[in-house]
């Protein structure tokens, strides 16, 4: 059995901040978010590769984008600096198959909100609060072996309403000890593409470093692994499949040849 | 009881062009498809622009904009020249609040490939076969007065496989002299915006001229129209709503403070 | 215009209870929870009726169950007295039209589980503890004039997992004191028939009395109405509609002639 | 890896009936459709049974319940021959995991119905017109190894309006040489329980024999089998998760005690 093939795509740019949010950051990630990630993601069945936003292609050169399965991403504050064309680039991607988790504040990323056609913005306060994290439908594979109900001590709350399309599947629901509830998983198909949003995970507080939430993440990415490559779809079908005739059969024009597209 | 403001956008390409489609198209569009429209679709409690393409700002600026409450669309081989910054825009706008109607080719145009996240095609071809199309909720305002199937004689196939997300509601589904069939009016919302695309509609068949199409129109007008306006929704809360506290109580931070957004 | 016939039905039995509870229950219903609520909710362009388990025919004969626009339901310990033949009319009556408000408890009464096709089953808990109430989506009819978030000092709790289907749209989701969160208002269609569950609500606690819990009743009755009457729906239709045929057409039979139903 | 155990429920009355239609039947399915299913389904990690309406309690023992990762189910004339309290034990089963795949006309059984809350009716036509199905997502498990389009030359038509939820997920759309066309291969979720009805198939015309519908219903069984087993689901939850107090802490009581079941 061929492995999942998966790429961590991180803006790094908390991680190397100067100033007290960079030392904080660092504590916790001190290569960064996706070396992290992809350290404590390693198994047998995965190939993990960690790039960038600093990287050549801004770590995402067409060849890895080809080669990637399932695409992870953390982005907060350099959404903007993200290339319009490499988004629509991934959102094809997407569309053709490979799996896609965007964490945290990535619900603000171009790629997610492309993929949502929503603002995709939420409450939001950081005052280091305690979330409680509720698993939605009884049984989910990206809820396998996670506790019923699990708490992070402190993290910055991400609270209803979230705007995003109604056909999200809740798999996981926040409590929040300041009064918010939210939507912390919730998974979504564009085309052939699965994609997992789940809000657990901060550049400060050390979320990655919890159990459960990485539990979560090991098994959406097998959940978002496609089960097939190559969509070959052809638009253009000049030929009816059927030799049916109204009862006064017409003389069948092909007016598709007339047009030029500008 | 204030109007419903409609504004009517065509790419109007098709209307002013040379050679055989230019003149297949003006018999039925003689001042363009916008205008056409425009005119069958006149009551008492719309208030219609018609818009196109060639006019400044693309025919669709700020104040017009924000001053409509349904947006029809119509383009075909100019979906590349609408600005992308347009979209963007007209993209929130329908988060805001704002109805939106693509029409027939338009399944392929920016905006609403941008509301649906996916590549939206699907199988195509232009022999002008019989359509029939078929009512699939009993009951919906967008098919009230609407006979529970009818055809159009000579259309263009639009076929499924149609790459669209899975939350859209099925208003019609058709069937095609040739072997295929199609969801060919399918409803969604985006945000506070509520979304219909209708694919019946055409530059050279006359289509728009059916009366069982133009009711759909005119329904899906009134059923797009927002009930509200305004969203003055504010992300960053930083209050928490309950004074609650964990048995051991922390020494809150708001950490945002130390952001600063690239 | 003609009025919206609304009939609240009501189990009626903790009202007529002796003891604490029936006490309690009395103290803020003294007639029964569906005459305070016909009260209430009275308005003119509504025509309320309040019936209950203890009269003829459960309180549902068949001209009133025709003539109805919208039910609310409200049951808790007597669901297994409601007549199955009486939750077949309904169900079937719901699909033909009638808007159906099930409220609080009812989540387990029959005619919502014949409704859902789930268990709907979930966690609860009687402490007495806090309530916040969030709306969904930005703006919905059913949440008009309801402030973004309210609170009810003291209720039962009702937490997730609920065991609902995925087309649940929510408009209204809750945070308790004691942990947990819930879809405490959700909207589903089944057939012509708009369903919207809500969950505030008890036979102690004041919580009928509460403004925007009444805001909101009053808002889904009108939004439950139903556009259309009279499913005139036919399922045998023995007449091809395209008199087409393959290339090598068949002597074509209708064995359904053949069928005896037992 | 253990064997999926699949159990194949037929109301097995038209294979016994006199005259011409039980003639018909025997002709393709001579020992029954659930025994020729049972036959050209058999594969190395199934293990199949074959059940009827006319064994010891229909077919249906509790055990056979227990032991059972998928439900296919045919019936046709004998719907209402099965005992309410089956249904509601196999509705519950369900919910609690077990696979479901309706078949054909048991689009009227009472389980289908029960499971889904409509009234699940549809235009149907019996003249053995041709049937042309289509494959609708790109990609998916059920569709794996089938054409994206083939037919079906002989076949009973079912066609829109199918009267069922909104959560469907169209996986087949069929076309009909008359002139309809139908939703013929729809999945859902209700608790745990993965459905997938699919319309092909027949008492007279031999589609079971085709490889194609073959292919479809081996791959639902392997789809629709359940991750998990055993939902353990506790609904009363009297101690609160978190020790938080409102600013001015209540006496708080556990009134549930208080309550008799009637």
């Amino acid at each position: 059995m061929s492995k999942i093939k998966v790429t961590i795509w991180n803006e790094f740019v908390h991680e190397q901040e100067g100033g007290a949010l960079g030392v904080l950051c660092r504590q916790w990630y001190p290569q960064g978010i996706h070396k992290y990630l992809a350290g404590v993601l390693a198994a047998d069945d995965l190939e993990i590769r960690a790039v960038s936003l600093d990287m050549p292609e801004q770590g995402l050169p067409d060849a890895l984008i080809e080669d990637t399965d399932v695409l992870m991403w953390w982005g907060h504050v350099a959404h903007s600096k993200v290339d319009d064309a490499l988004v629509e680039k991934l959102a094809a991607r997407v569309c053709n198959g490979m799996g896609f988790i965007p964490m945290h504040s990535a619900h603000l990323s171009k790629l997610f909100r492309r993929l949502m056609g929503t603002s995709c913005t939420l409450h939001w306060r950081e005052v280091g609060e305690k979330e409680r994290i509720w698993t939605v439908p009884r049984k989910h594979p990206i809820a396998a072996g996670v506790p019923e109900t699990f708490t992070i001590p402190h993290t910055e709350m991400y609270g209803e309403a979230f705007d995003i399309p109604d056909d999200g599947k809740i798999i996981f629901t926040s409590w929040y000890e300041g009064g918010n509830v939210f939507r912390s998983g919730v998974t979504f198909q564009r085309g052939n593409g699965k994609i997992f949003y789940f809000s657990p995970g901060h550049e400060t507080f050390p979320i990655y470093h919890n159990e459960n939430v990485q539990k979560v993440l090991a098994n959406a990415i097998r959940w978002a692994a496609p089960d097939f490559r190559d969509d070959s779809f052809v638009s253009h079908t000049p030929q009816p499949l059927e030799t049916v005739y109204s009862e006064n059969p017409l003389e069948k024009i092909d007016t598709s040849a007339l047009h030029k597209t500008l």
